[in-house]
């Protein structure tokens, strides 16, 4: 399949999330190039970020390099860069390095970030949970608190570093409450001398009136219901008007709190900046039915980044299953016209249905009149994942870390890394003896 | 066991090593009470270091927290805490937080850290490898330095990025030297499309006149030709008069390098300086022959951070085996203290033997009489690793890397982690269709 300049057709994509992975993998054999250009080495399986974050995996264990994915496909071109904008007029992305991809089609599934809702000041006391790194440093702000608490003779102090605020009762927070309470309660409950973690704080905010809105009703408070029986405060209805290092502002109230996690809201990437795209609210491209850019029918947007109108006016939501969905259309997409067929069909979001777990041995499930609770939707959600990871190894290692965390309570990846500047040097000593 | 106040006779050990460690092993039951401090959580297993760095193994597979290890332990108290100094008078260890821990025994073993012999300007291009954060900053530079090479299209650039310069001959040097060798010429060789892995130049510089100079000169042969035909150049008496960005002046000869790796020398941790003790040009506490400080005997300094003579006039040397028996000598000596019992024997250190891998499937053992090299050496090292390792889960982890590694030339822990700067926010957008 050639382009006018007589080389192959050349397809960029953009973003080595579930989305830009299923549009290589649906492109194998089409007789295009296609270059996967992102600023990390690996895929990241992000649904299970979270089970990094309360240390009962490994980073490496959700996260796989992506050249090696691709090693057998000569037509496939990897590159780690940062993109730094789009001439869609010359169809060049530019990288870091100063240098340009040139492409026939472009793909931009580029993801999203955290929102704060105009607060970014809050980021540094908030952290929220979208990249490995945010997994370590959630990991070691949550480890290093009972840390902090046991070696502190402040009453006052060890209360505010045993409680844990989590900002947003979607699917991540559920999460995230889920895990610190069984960490506090279970795996941390006797190892410590000074402090008794099972007196930890766990508290879920939620600034609507239910958890899992996504949901339907019943499971949302059966969720709810199962939160508290693990020891987790669940605050619904309840705006956070506040963050800084003391704690939250909560309904008008202070809340003490030393650790506070986001997991409220998204902002997309900046596709739409580089493309000046029009986009929403939060960012995401507006895209065609044919997940198109209005005006470039040769660049398409997908998944987090896009914001794509269902018949009903409703969006297709930012999950994985929906990222894949597209990658597949798109794929697909490409191959028809290369062939040289016209008829487009308008990419159609099958809803397969949502998952959430709270805590290791209860989720909630409901895909379509199925509405699933308890240990055998925990059950089906484990194994799931585990048919979604990539790799027979990764498969073994984290089957291996989930039955020793479920058998034993041990979680295997209670570590606390430190920055460089802090790590490298030992403080200068006081010299008492002189 | 009660000291004069009344209370059980309180220990503290400053470092959780294999030193440490085997202290609060060895007073299982003693009656005493126990306070061991680390400013990290976790005891670190430093002899597979060299295996995160090369991306083998994951960084939770080889550290695991300390207060789980202690956790059915009453009479031991684990605070993660950074030490700044000692008053050897008042028998106070004094902490980060403005807090101090009270004594009756004392036990330093806080271990070594690298030394540039002068040149500490040299750290920021060639870093050595000490802490687990090291070995994931190492392996992001030689992850980072491959897919840079594969993004420029300079061939002068990519010539020094596929250049990968380790200083020292010792065992870290040789395992660093010989991992990078597979890596580029078996697990990366089929993974990039624009440069050729296999084409990667590895230089192992030593000032001396061989590799692993404590291993009879017939292994250190065998090192250096198994080496060589991993493809490893090695540089024999060779010093390195300068370390920069751009490389390295080695014999007066410039030699282009992206990446440096220091693996030359270590300088003790500031425990001599805590206590204003005498010292050797390395920073180690010169301690008398119960490895007490002079003047001190209840203060004890043990493992990288003690110089220790033997009846030869030779120095304990600084491996886990002589840690781990100076623990266990100093365990007991405060066990027959404790028992009123007077006569002290000197602490006698029996040398075991030297191990070294080259590479994932060749070993040099030297044990006596008794030299090995190659495969079968390389699986005795293997067994004694999985072995000492701590843990049911950890070894079955590690066991299970390893096959991978071993059969298919997988490594697992392939990812670049960014400081938190550069991994947040992506930069801002060069918007060229305005």
């Amino acid at each position: 399949m050639k382009n006018t300049s007589g080389k192959r057709h050349q397809v960029v994509v953009v973003g080595a999330g579930f989305g830009g992975l299923d549009i290589v993998n649906g492109l194998e054999g089409a007789g295009v190039d296609i270059t996967i250009i992102d600023r990390r080495n690996y895929h990241l399986f992000q649904p299970l970020l979270y089970q990094v974050a309360g240390a009962s995996l490994a980073t490496s264990e959700i996260a796989w390099p992506i050249r090696h994915l691709f090693r057998n496909r000569q037509d496939v071109h990897t590159l780690m860069a940062e993109v730094q904008g789009v001439d869609t007029k010359a169809r060049q992305v530019f990288i870091e390095n100063g240098s340009s991809v040139g492409y026939d089609t472009l793909v931009l599934a580029t993801g999203a970030t955290h929102a704060y809702f105009g607060h970014d000041e809050w980021e540094p006391y908030a952290p929220g949970l979208k990249t490995l790194e945010d997994a370590a440093t959630i990991r070691g702000k949550i480890l290093s608190a009972f840390e902090e608490a046991e070696c502190s003779n402040d009453p006052v102090a060890r209360t505010a570093l045993q409680t844990f605020v989590i900002i947003g009762g979607g699917p991540t927070g559920v999460e995230l409450a889920g895990t610190i309470a069984e960490l506090a309660k279970d795996t941390l409950a006797h190892d410590f001398r000074s402090i008794d973690p099972r007196a930890t704080r766990v508290v879920l905010i939620e600034a609507g009136p239910r958890l899992l809105a996504v949901f339907p009703e019943k499971l949302s408070e059966y969720t709810r219901r199962a939160l508290e029986k693990l020891g987790v405060e669940v605050a619904l209805g309840a705006p956070v008007t506040e963050c800084s290092s003391e704690g939250v502002v909560v309904a008008g109230k202070q809340l003490m709190a030393k650790t506070i996690l986001w997991a409220a809201g998204v902002q997309a990437s900046p596709a739409a900046r580089w493309l000046s795209a029009e986009s929403d609210r939060a960012g995401r491209v507006i895209v065609e039915p044919d997940l198109t850019v209005p005006g470039h029918p040769e660049i398409f947007v997908i998944g987090d980044t896009a914001a794509s109108k269902m018949p009903d006016g409703t969006f297709v939501p930012g999950i994985a299953p929906a990222a894949k969905q597209q990658g597949q259309y798109v794929a697909n997409l490409i191959k028809r016209r290369l062939k040289g067929k016209s008829s487009e069909e308008p990419f159609r979001y099958k809803h397969q249905g949502n998952l959430a777990t709270i805590g290791r041995s209860l989720a909630v499930i409901h895909m379509g009149r199925v509405k699933l609770c308890g240990a055998i939707a925990w059950w089906i959600w484990k194994l799931a994942h585990i048919y979604f990871l990539i790799g027979v190894k990764n498969r073994m290692s984290v089957a291996l870390s989930w039955v020793w965390n479920h058998s034993v309570g041990y979680r295997g990846s209670r570590l606390i890394m430190r920055p460089k500047n802090q790590s490298q040097q030992a403080s200068e000593p006081i010299e008492l003896n002189k």
